[in-house]
């Protein structure tokens, strides 16, 4: 992600790693159909990217008398938000502009406080890197999913974060990464991490890394997260809970690692979580067939929810808690949050 | 499979289903390299071909004096049974030709044992899809893995023969199957398999089918075997085994569909299996990349071992056992099996 006060470049993420190719936004909209496209993704990097699409906004409307810059502003944010509904700290980042836009504040206030948050977010990775990195005993066999390094983040990343610190401390063995599907987050994107990282890893697909895990050849299972309830319930990509599961059932730890903004307090526990499905010919795809058999159907569930009680630590740059033992993730966002819609 | 006593003619799996492309073999080096480049695949589906092969063997070598032709024979034999070493029924049936080779019986001879041999499979076919569909209780939710019906066996099928079968009794509700990465068996096969025979069936990942599993989505997974050990122990597609442990964590059960012949009584439990992989292409492949990132390696494993103790049910023609209440799977084959090197 590239910022330069005029204009956001994102890394096209749908062409790595066959190409790279950088896409050029110039206002809101244009943040928010690259969120929307996919051509950035991870829950941390879609929450800087729209704040940055707030700064855009705020130049592009800066002629605009006040009444009517406000309402174009807030109509903005309205727009970012709907890009990607299931990412909770893009509705907490798009929120903190909220009062600049009531006050009309300058686009410069809105450029810096865009900037800070971009900022914040490489201090928390950090933070996460270091706190999670702490809890691995030496020698561990790590697998992740998904996509959660400086692709998915503003900084080192997540997970991946904690999965590098590790690696440069000595304390991990090769890691092993899934492939993810239907998009190949860990094999398009991944990949391309650990290896501009210089950590050599293994690809695998998910049922093979759900076959090692079972068979307790996981030490820990390290993942990001989309949102996490009150309770300690964690939602991220599909795949996590039953590979959180069998990591435990192998003798395996969970950990989960995501700045405390992925918490949302007010969501008690992740059975009321709206699961997000995408089109099936995102699976489809793969197959090289133009046209699906008749009769056949497609399911494509993007998220599944993991139990508070198979989810060993959450870390995040305020604390670390443990839902297996009953503690909460609640206990890791300031107490009196107020929540103020964009 | 088409069969006309100078050729055998196969229906190329791996451009299905964009592309309908019928293969012709003449000997039984075509048959092996089809069956190494998965042109045909699915351990009884292989079993078949290669008796085909043996047929072929004998036409061509026909004219050779008695103590030649019987060395060709031989080396037919042992140039089918290396196509796919793992398939433990592809050996079983190439014993058969044993005889018939060291006894100089003439090339109709080999073609009716072929003949038989595939009339044998469908005759099985049809008796395990009664016997596994009664299992099923009625409003079953089932879900299956890889591909084992008509394109992968000689007949119906063997767990897809169950769910057709349980389907036309009204037994169960669409059934759900996996894409089966990396080579898509799921996708590609089975799809085509449900829609040729009029059944709605739901293609889904395999990550979302194991978190299906695991919050109690699926009644039964029913699948096939590449080789039963003598206690039960089921080495399968790769990803059977963790769909197996969440589908019985979820509460369903979980039964192997397979003729008795893949039922290696010479193996006393999985432990010793060696586990075929294959190249980590396959998997790469799918990102469109040319090249995988430096550093970044990829484990291929092509089967996975359940354990005895998480199979509820193997449905043979010969009769049903419960590895997990510890009945052997060994007691579904004749007890004087003599096997003979071919």
């Amino acid at each position: 992600m590239r910022w330069d006060r005029e204009r956001l470049r994102l890394l096209d993420q749908r062409r790595l790693p066959a190409e790279v190719l950088w896409v050029d936004c110039v206002d809101a909209r244009e943040v928010a159909d690259a969120i929307h496209a996919m051509i950035v993704r991870g829950a941390p990097a879609i929450a800087i990217a729209a704040a940055y699409g707030m700064a855009l906004a705020a130049r592009r409307h800066d002629n605009l008398p006040p009444q009517a810059r406000r309402k174009a502003l807030i109509a903005a944010g309205e727009t970012l938000a709907a890009a990607r509904p299931t990412a909770v700290n893009l509705a907490h980042v798009l929120e903190r502009f909220v009062p600049l836009a009531k006050g009309g504040a300058s686009a410069e206030a809105f450029a810096e406080l865009a900037e800070a948050i971009h900022a914040e977010d490489i201090a928390i990775n950090r933070r996460l890197a270091e706190s999670g990195a702490a809890l691995l005993v030496p020698g561990s066999r790590i697998l992740t999913h998904c996509n959660t390094g400086p692709l998915a983040t503003g900084g080192i990343g997540t997970a991946f974060g904690v999965i590098a610190a590790a690696w440069q401390a000595g304390r991990i063995e090769e890691p092993c990464f899934t492939e993810t599907r239907p998009w190949l987050q860990g094999s398009r994107l991944t990949a391309w991490e650990f290896s501009q990282a210089g950590i050599p890893a293994t690809l695998t697909t998910e049922a093979a890394a759900a076959g090692r895990a079972l068979r307790g050849g996981f030490d820990a299972l390290v993942v990001g997260a989309d949102r996490i309830a009150a309770n300690g319930d964690v939602a991220n990509k599909i795949g996590t809970a039953p590979l959180a599961a069998l990591t435990r059932r192998g003798g395996g730890r969970v950990m989960v690692v995501a700045p405390s903004a992925t918490v949302d307090a007010a969501l008690a526990n992740g059975s009321t979580l709206e699961i997000e499905t995408r089109d099936g010919e995102e699976v489809w795809r793969t197959t090289g067939a133009a046209s699906v058999p008749a009769g056949i159907d497609i399911a494509n569930p993007v998220f599944d929810v993991t139990p508070a009680a198979e989810v060993d630590w959450i870390v995040t740059e305020n604390g670390i808690v443990s839902p297996a033992k009953g503690e909460r993730a609640d206990a890791l966002v300031p107490r009196f949050h107020v929540k103020i819609k964009c």
